[in-house]
């Protein structure tokens, strides 16, 4: 029985080594060394190998190394094999803090102040109580929950939307296509926290954008595909959009002479919102491993209907 | 009897509102209109007039229209004569939103990743866990407190100094000069939140940075006077400050020509971290004023031996 990793090796090195330490029953391997083939029960990756089933014909379960599993084609990997995203501590805090400082800059105008001071110029803002300031997240997994229990705390007037219906203490919640145009319309900040699915991909386009209020701003931390890149940029001109900050785009990377590159009004990140920490990814990933051995249910286990 | 207000005249029109509804019994008036200056028992002030007990000789007391009252000069003002300070909720929460933006976009590479924007180019840096940033904080008033309070949230390692020993739950608290190195060894990030004194006037200075970790960052959201910006300048060119976050200088505006507003190394905003919200800041007069009717202490009085 052995387990093997197959994405960035570096911090695979970190994994081998908390493994060792945390499992050391299990023999831990990194692609392409994985030893036996037969013997392989677990594969976490990013991408899997073509031909799973051949090449590892005895694999009990595939670990995404993401929080994410939009970039495994579902079709090339066995109906029965348990797919399992990365749910851990470490992204859901850097998902946090990305989307704070993210609404912040916009509540407190830090890229207005910042342009003031290229050009030289002292000019005060009104400060808009954090309660007049309407912030809306798309999609209410962990990581939109957590983003909106923290900026409930800074008084920001929350509400979300999810497929089905949900409930949060504070937050005022929207479910399905009906509800939607009732959650855009009182949106002045709006955070795509969804997952990429063959229905929300280019959910980010014209006609959500022209359901929000005039000079809303846009966060993208979902996926690239999320959002249609012109129709961005036509809501920018126009106007009905006053900003929009971007950590993912398609393709990753952004190509050269793109205009999200040079925009004023677009601030750009290279997907660094939120990533996996080895300590806390490890530990989610072993204690999904003696759950699944005890016939217990895996933390993020996808459902292969819905793709999340 | 009356209010005289002499500040802003466009909030000074929203305060007249709000004491004519929650007030009506004390008549409100806005300089230089003061009506009968014998009448006058109580002045909210920016900048209190000249020879303010000749003026008005039946003066009770003297509200400062900001968080800090060293725009005051002190020896113009009858030592008798109550002297209270602003502490209000809008001034809270501006500032704890203001310092969790600064803190996360340093701790989150903010400034680098939308300078490698502007030259279109994509790199990813590490993410370092929030536990691991040493945040520090100079002043533990109820702004430092209410900092450090939100700072926590976020799983930033908080420590605190302060003249007189606190207890902050949560964090580590240093007092008096003797703990004050090892309060900077452990720090980070440095928070500014003191009161500006004849003793912190100038404690920003090349003593202070010197004892830093190298490369810490330096937020100043207190006064003008607290940095010595030649110093600031010199540590920042030897790398051993990575940044600087100004939201106040001396003067201010901060002159045409100044290295700060084109230094590539320092974030300067208009002094505009925390601004008093008319609504608020009524109510903390009102409030006051019923305390002193009553007999009982104002929220906010000044101590005429510390300054603050």
């Amino acid at each position: 029985m052995s387990f093997v990793y197959k994405a960035d090796p570096v911090r695979g090195a970190v994994w081998a080594e908390l493994f060792a330490r945390q499992m050391p029953e299990l023999p831990f391997r990194i692609w392409p060394d994985v030893g036996d083939p037969r013997e392989v029960r677990y594969l976490a990756a990013w991408q899997p190998p073509d031909e799973i089933e051949v090449r590892f014909p005895k694999l009990e379960v595939l670990f995404s190394t993401g929080a994410g599993t939009d970039q495994f084609d579902f079709s090339a990997i066995p109906t029965a094999l348990p797919v399992v995203r990365m749910v851990e501590s470490g992204i859901i805090a850097g998902m946090v803090e990305y989307v704070s400082l993210a609404v912040l800059s916009i509540h407190r105008d830090w890229r207005i102040y910042l342009e003031q001071q290229r050009s030289g110029h002292w000019q005060t803002h009104r400060v808009h109580p954090a309660g007049s300031r309407r912030v809306g997240v798309l999609g209410l997994g962990v990581l939109g929950r957590a983003v909106l229990e923290r900026l409930s705390g800074f008084g920001f007037s929350c509400a979300g939307w999810s497929r089905t219906p949900q409930r949060i203490e504070g937050v005022e919640c929207h479910a399905g296509p009906a509800q939607l145009p009732a959650f855009l319309a009182r949106t002045d900040i709006l955070i795509c926290l969804l997952p990429l699915t063959d229905s929300t991909r280019g959910i980010l386009s014209k006609p959500l954008f022209d359901q929000l209020p005039r000079g809303a701003a846009l966060i993208n931390v979902g996926r690239g595909g999320h959002l249609v890149q012109e129709d961005l940029l036509l809501a920018l001109e126009e106007g009905q959009l006053g900003q929009a900050i971007l950590d993912v785009c398609e393709p990753e990377p952004l190509p050269p002479g793109h205009p999200f590159w040079t925009h004023p009004r677009v601030s750009l990140t290279p997907h660094i919102a939120s990533m996996t920490q080895p300590e806390t990814a490890v530990e989610a990933v072993i204690g999904n491993i003696r759950r699944h051995r005890q016939g217990l249910p895996m933390i993020g286990l996808v459902d292969r209907m819905s793709g999340y």
